[in-house]
């Protein structure tokens, strides 16, 4: 069976430390320490936005056609929450849905969630480790649209979540008309997640995704139409799903599995299982 | 065999009663009916129209940030076709194409066509009733780009009828670039249609579709490249087309077929015919 | 194994003469030809171009609510090169990339480098040619986003070989954005190119693609997620690649060769080669 | 005293015939006698809108670069009253009030009263005749803000009579906004005027304007701030009011009367009343 | 001589006690007294932001074609400040000026200097209780472009006194260009003010405008192109300058005087000064 | 009598060297002398253009905000003409005038008469001279209303003397929605001149404008309504036209004087006149 498609292969393990996120102790010593994360990953998005605007400074000098487009969408902005803001907000308005409407509503969800500040940051690293197409972290910023889709995905899942869901199917729709990218406002998607040329994406309602996962272009993760409730895939940690392939129903994808390109898979995968291909 | 995908699975035989519209006697008895059919069809899209305008409004009341959307879309406006066509003008629009050409446009054909009217509000029913994901018709109505990418062929295919080919192919390639959804104008397409996701779909110039037919993204109803003139595809009524199936050639679908994911089809597929994956 | 789609067949031995372009012997012999071929070059991109306006000005007198469009697009230009920039600047424009801006580097590019207007001929004649649909030439270069698509990355290869990759990649996401086609900027295609409905084709950094290449559209140039490097397939001269076809890491498709709807390739295929569908 | 300024000088008798129109008998003579009217208004307007037709498709023809504009405005349009609420929704739409709404709304009032259409032809007369700078109807219709603006005035006075007069006051806003002339919906303003330049005009709320009257720009016809309820000019039929006039309170402008530029005005000027200035 | 124009009669003594708000004692007491104040500031603005909302609601309830305008605008805003800022992005963008990037900057400015919000409270009331032909708060918000060039001058010369000069003269430029109100960023702007009809206001660098100053259209105050430095017209409080009229040079207007529509003023005018027209 | 407006005030005598310019001999020591001024004019213009590039880059430096504005405005163009070409197409374009077709207009035009660039290069040193609140060459090019009407004025005119009338009347209705200035195509005007402030500025058909000329805000060059043919003002060399001043009819403005502000003039003015207002 054919292997996935033009991602850097990813060991799990290697993310293994970082995936089990969702349990936090209540006493004092875990308070002390999610302080002291939170200041860590404070620092590591300013440390991140540092070089994406010396990034963006860089290409602003060597290309003035390009100088206008960056400082507007990078070095005018303060921090990495307000520029993705803005660039989102201009990318998804439309005549009916003003760019200054959806300006503000990125900017309240990232300021009020650093939790999906520090998804963009996991995001952002993700690209640039694994894509070699991925040259600069404002590249992936800019351009990727299936970067862009996430980040505005993690927007309307919070709205959804806060039960305001017609304005996150509003915002659904926008995504999947600008990027062709189509992710149910109620599917829950970790951190690190590369969306590879993402044309095509489709995700459920139901389904949810791990940290560290790698999903190419075409990939499906949809239902089988015979039952309603719970019904998409579950993609485990460290999964790399290549491009065009269709996994359908409440089936689970164990951690760090791969799944080829145009495979079709409507059963359980497990963790850490190798195709033969791979092998080869 | 995989079945097909997101939706709720659907019987074809609920269907049947409606779905032989195209042979009409002409003499007085029908004449009546006719008339009888047309008030009926009135009633029910005034009383669609009806229940979409409540949903806005408990909306609009709900999330003040999303009022401004869903009065301009849907309740400024006196009835279905109004709102429709001026959706349709602002989403297709470009700088060389005017919204107000295209509202124009649509609103014209939509009103001097009660057909088009009457496939609307079958297709919206179709989205509310088989797609567990749509939550209310005004959903349906303003987010669905397949619904919406439909609606627009239908005027496209009025268009090319009327041999008005230059304009038809420009609303094509609109439809194209703004939903990912690429139906020829010629293509024949009955109504009750859902087209889920909608992403990547094609259907070429000679494939017919009947009604009540259901079909994924990434569908492709195409040629074979060895055939000139009637060269693609006829799916009967009530048919459910499976995520990134290609189906290939002038070949039958029979009524109440269902065509896997991701199968590539290049031969007739008989009527009830039932894949061996949906007997587990 | 299935065909590949809506096209007509084409056989490569027809264009064999014109397929290897790319060596030029320097001698004075050569240089007097290379004069008379631009020369030759210059005269039939000037017969398009009057063949593409007296269509335009047809469909202007029969479709009054067309002809603001086909004026702005095509009748007020005074060469192909003109038209090509205007459309591709207004379709590709953003509120952060200003059509003007881009109207000027496309010209800028398409005037100092005659090999792409060249290019662009041969493109429209395989439209023309080999799409049955295609019902004009004019209709191919307002409508085909494949074609559109292809002409622009053009532009963002040239600039990514003059190391102004910055501005090539953000070519590069306003394509993948607008038409839902990706192609890296470092890709190397070749002309008389047909990317036939085009959504969702994505083609890898290391790419190379002959002349005379058919393409349908879902289809992937990419690669295995193994290899750094060079990493993408190579597409032989008239080759014809089916509908959601991929074709991943740096194999050979040999000259003429056809790849079926929905393959996965993994492997070299040998030119000529012909799959066992094709003799059913 | 200086005379007005840029218009041909008027004879107000030439135009008595027709001032006096808003006493209508009841009787039937007089119903026959205003169905022969409306015929006759109907078949004046087809033959100016058949003229203005024939303008635009000479300038067409003689400027391509023109053509798509003037296709856009007139001639892709049936009637005068289309053309106009297509041209008046995209010159004073905004990002909030969007053009496909103006325009259904300039459309729908324009239909459903036939005077505001005689109105407009009798305007378009007059700057034809005295306006020695207008070349053609066409080039009132699309350029004089002048015209365009007493033609969105007549819309939103209509609104101010139906009592939607926050309608009016938004309408009010976007003509001052784009064209500099600021009319409040509530003034009544009579036929065949001219708004020379228009700059600058301000129209207070209880001015009544007769028929044939022309006004410079930079005019004032305001109030003294000593006076609520009815404190604004009354303008007889053939006035004339030369540029930068200032007329405050409720005076009388008599017919014929001819206001010198730069004049300020508090108290009624008698019927063919010629200033000092004229004898010279 | 003529009186102003169309606002109605203030008395300047009504006005006194709030007049002089620059001198600020450091005590205690009147820091107690400054929070009292700002809370007793806080508060009416909270107040009249009420009112606006419910304005809007009576008035989208009765007219839906206005309803998502009204939403946009105020009604899906949670303060005043947001409201305008909204506003003024959305009216002063150009292609080169998003309107993300204005609503940042108004909304910035608003937010960190209440005082600004004071004085759009007070410039509301101004044209409320002085301009009989405001109908509503809201209508002012919206509509009034003199009220808009004031509230966006306040922002321009806030930036101005920062230093950040450029900025400053890029907005004044916007606010000339879409209102025709052309402020210098420099000049000093009490509160209570009304720009009535506000188009061809001209206010130069170095003028100062006290507190419940009424200021009709085409009125400048400008300089005699003799003196450099501090060279334009201080106007005291409570004064009324008619429409057109043209001041000129360091010329004082005492506080509550009249200028007569159509001065040219070159002297200073004295407190109290009352113009023998106004006697009659 | 007052004096004008906002202007340092300027001896003709000044300019006296460079205002006869409309007489060239046709000899060989003339031709040669041509070439030297040209070479000359060319040098200037690349020296302003550099100044004006630092200007920007300066400001951008120094305000992030600002810095795309700056960018796409000036710090990406090549030369003073692109950067005007590229400003005045983003800032006259409307939807049915795209932005693409007036930059490529103003840009043909500008370089192909560089006596219309020579023209730009003294208007901005008029600005720079002349109007004390003027700060820097780069903040003329980009804010100063009446310098954009008037270099899109002269582009207008030049294709109204190539009998492109329509086309001519077009631009010249934008220019006065946009700019509140209206000058006729048709208007003669020389080069250096300010117009300061702008707004209102009417300048009819048979008008002609010496050089280092000045022209407040409001002034009226118009007609008086009893002539046909040559009716408008003639204005001699350095002449300066306060604010408000209304000049009517075909009558001359001789070299050096000055209008005072609120003048109505019918009757010649001579050459070095002062008005009694300026011995005082």
């Amino acid at each position: 069976m054919p292997p996935a498609g033009e991602l850097r292969d990813q060991s799990p393990s290697k993310n293994n430390n970082t995936q089990s996120s969702d349990t936090q102790s209540a006493d004092a010593a875990a308070a002390a320490a999610a302080a002291i994360s939170a200041a860590a990953a404070d620092a590591e998005a300013a440390g991140l936005w540092t070089q994406i605007k010396a990034e963006a400074r860089r290409d602003a000098e060597a290309e003035p056609a390009l100088a206008s487009y960056l400082y507007s969408t990078i070095l005018s902005h303060s921090s990495l929450e307000r520029s993705i803001s803005f660039h989102l907000g201009n990318k998804l308005c439309s005549s009916t849905l003003l760019s200054t409407l959806l300006y503000d509503l990125f900017l309240n969800t990232f300021t009020s969630d650093p939790s999906l500040r520090n998804a963009t940051v996991a995001d952002l690293r993700a690209a640039r480790v694994r894509d070699p197409a991925c040259i600069s972290f404002s590249h992936c910023l800019l351009n990727y649209k299936g970067f862009l889709a996430i980040q505005a995905h993690r927007v309307s899942h919070k709205l959804w979540t806060q039960t305001r869901k017609p304005l996150a199917l509003a915002l659904h729709s926008r995504i999947s008309d600008v990027f062709a990218v189509d992710i149910h406002p109620a599917a829950k998607i970790g951190k690190g997640i590369l969306l590879d040329h993402a044309t095509g994406v489709v995700i459920g309602e139901t389904a949810v995704i791990g940290n560290n996962v790698s999903i190419l272009h075409h990939v499906t993760l949809g239902g089988t139409g015979k039952a309603c409730g719970d019904r998409h895939p579950k993609i485990g940690d460290g999964c790399l799903i290549g491009a065009g392939a269709t996994i359908l129903g409440n089936v689970k994808i164990g951690a760090g599995a791969k799944v080829g390109a145009g495979s079709v898979v409507l059963i359980d995968v497990p963790r850490w299982w190798k195709r033969e291909a791979d092998e080869s």
